[in-house]
């Protein structure tokens, strides 16, 4: 089970998200990011959780930086934070933001897909579908405050919520960028952004691994409003407060209807998915060119 | 079989239109329908056909005072009408609208679904299912001429036909707004909106249960065309022989070919689809909730 | 097998385009064309390809008089051109464009549909499903330099290609416009068009057998770029550029798993999809049909 609370030490590395200045659509440069900030020690918490019993509405906030990457660790505390929140019926809502600047998560850590078994890979993915399973399937009304970028897993991440509010700064982008990675978003991550924004928008960005500024995410409907920085948490409590007006069981029965075909493909070729993913990664073709990548960071880093 | 001619005594009472005063989407005042109003007694014909020989068109006006609610008696006649229709070789085209003011239907009457029998939900689902059958596969060109709001079941009818005009009035409004009530829009209203507007509209229309003046319906597709009130006729005459220009057989397996998987999946789920509505609106929790929503009205009305 | 080298004489015939001038919604008059051009023997090649070894990009130009009609000589010599291009290593991007004036390619050619055995209308059907597979399921990037009218068949090459770009004269015009023709587009045709722009806009355009000009093309998302005529393959080469940027095997997997399922329902029923073409083209009232607009082409070309 990818649940595990166990901590792991490991160097600091940077997530997918330094990716973006080699993009031809990136537009974070992430130099500073990696100057100003140290991936801290493990044992500290990546997430912190308010919840306000008074409103039903919690709001987690990922702080792990210096990229809120999606390493084993970080998303086997995010589903257990999560699942709490799930069981605890007088919680209704969760708004799922970051607390570190200029990000909101660069997505699966590239260090858990890098060097590691095939065993150790396949636990690592059993977690990414486990916290794709719990958002999307979540009873809470769920909503992305993007205050920063937001590619691959990040992104994913944020279509897997109910409403998706982005910070309107045009140095922030959002989209499935694998592909400029010389990697592919699986069939789950493709079938969460399709329900998004359709088919073919969807062909080309995957195509492509194109990413988004928040105007043009906008435009094709990948995330749903935009606003000044200092006004995200309050139009996210708003929006939330519409959500809430609607009767629970309502909302949840037809929430469950419009995502259960999606979710089922995922449970029935769970297995067959992770074999796929362990057998992708670990060949020495996709090795060597996340070495590449891995050097090429190091390089702008020194 | 849910088409039945019988006539059953009711008291008079609103349908599902009146909660749009109390929706935050609302934008009809549908008090001065009551006060102005009573619902004539039910053995007058509910609908009204006119079919033009010269140009293969029928115009079915729906006449139900106060508010076109669909009843099992409307829906009966309804049904009755469009398969009359159907038989009839002639007839190609088939326009349908409202000849009360303001509202073009208010939808299921929630009468139906308020401490009936389960025996008796269960007919009342059938004619419901029936009347989107008849519609969504129906051989002639359909065209809703919308001169109202039309929310939930109304709006169900409208996005059954091949081509919706709506008039261009801000006081107006359509949507699948069942989650307002607390009820839930089946997986073929689901569908049916899908195919019109796309999964992401349909999922967060649903979720709030939105409802959309005119304009907003333009915008996302709910609507095809809006027209000034005195140009609805002459437009939905015009559009229909735009549509009948078309050699009908090419037409037809076209229709056929666009909606048969839809068409299907009721039809193979049919009963379950009639036993799940009748579990769900025969529970105590439901029963409450149309209990007082129905003495609000009532209130308001008094 | 489709892929026949095999040339035939035929009397000189126009295609698909020529209906355009009878619809209502054709913009191209197409007289011109056949006043000034003569059908070339048929043992002059359909098809020109220029390969740029130096960027891996090969330029495939139709070259068919008088409109790039799609007979089974034309679809032989196409298949074996791409087939070609796609066993080169080398080749990884494929630019499709017409050498002939105002047309891209009218379509499927009509002389293949009318008075033929039905053992010649299967042959030319199965070529017709061989182009769409092939270019459906390709390697390569292909991109759809569409310089001129583009109906029926041109339309369904056009929407086959990972992007497409048109020349941006209101005179050119693309769409699945078969029901203007008393014939009907089948169920691949609409999967491509509904892949490309949604359920809705593919129900209403095939229902009437829309044509849209390149603004309305742009604007559905029929095309995803318009520009004016001496910028075409300039442009075209830039866009392949970019798709080239990425590395080949995470775009052509991407590409499989977003078109696998629309591939794989023709390849199931592929059988079942001919013998439904022969029985439906060789009905008496579809041939009549058939002739009584070729009459009326002679009858305007004379």
């Amino acid at each position: 089970m990818a649940l595990r609370a166990a901590i792991r030490n490991k160097s600091a590395l940077p997530g997918l998200l330094s990716q973006l200045s080699c993009s031809s659509h990136g537009r974070v440069s992430t130099s500073s990011v990696f100057v100003a900030q140290q991936r801290k020690n493990s044992t500290t918490p990546k997430i912190s959780v308010d919840f306000d019993q008074s409103t039903g509405v919690a709001v987690m906030r990922m702080k792990s930086p210096p990229v809120n990457s999606l390493s084993l660790d970080f998303l086997t505390e995010f589903c257990i934070s999560v699942e709490k929140l799930e069981m605890d019926k007088s919680c209704r809502g969760l708004i799922i933001t970051s607390s570190l600047p200029k990000v909101f998560s660069a997505g699966l850590d590239i260090m858990e897909m890098y060097g590691k078994s095939p065993e150790r890979c396949g636990e690592f993915w059993k977690a990414v579908q486990e916290m794709w399973l719990k958002l999307y399937s979540s009873n809470m009304v769920t909503i992305a405050a993007i205050n920063g970028s937001s590619p691959a897993g990040g992104c994913l991440m944020s279509i897997t919520c109910d409403y998706r509010i982005m910070v309107d700064n045009p140095r922030y982008s959002i989209g499935l960028n694998e592909t400029q990675l010389g990697i592919v978003a699986p069939f789950w991550f493709k079938d969460t952004m399709s329900n998004t924004v359709g088919h073919r928008t969807t062909e080309m960005a995957l195509a492509l691994g194109l990413l988004y500024n928040p105007t043009e995410a906008l435009k094709i409907g990948l995330v749903d409003q935009i606003v000044p920085e200092d006004k995200l948490m309050a139009t996210a409590e708003q929006t939330m407060a519409k959500w809430l007006a609607i009767p629970d069981h309502a909302r949840q029965i037809t929430k469950s209807m419009m995502r259960k075909p999606t979710l089922d493909k995922l449970v029935s070729k769970r297995e067959a998915d992770i074999q796929n993913f362990v057998g992708f990664i670990t060949k020495d073709s996709i090795q060597k060119s996340l070495r590449v990548y891995l050097e090429m960071l190091k390089k702008r880093k020194a």
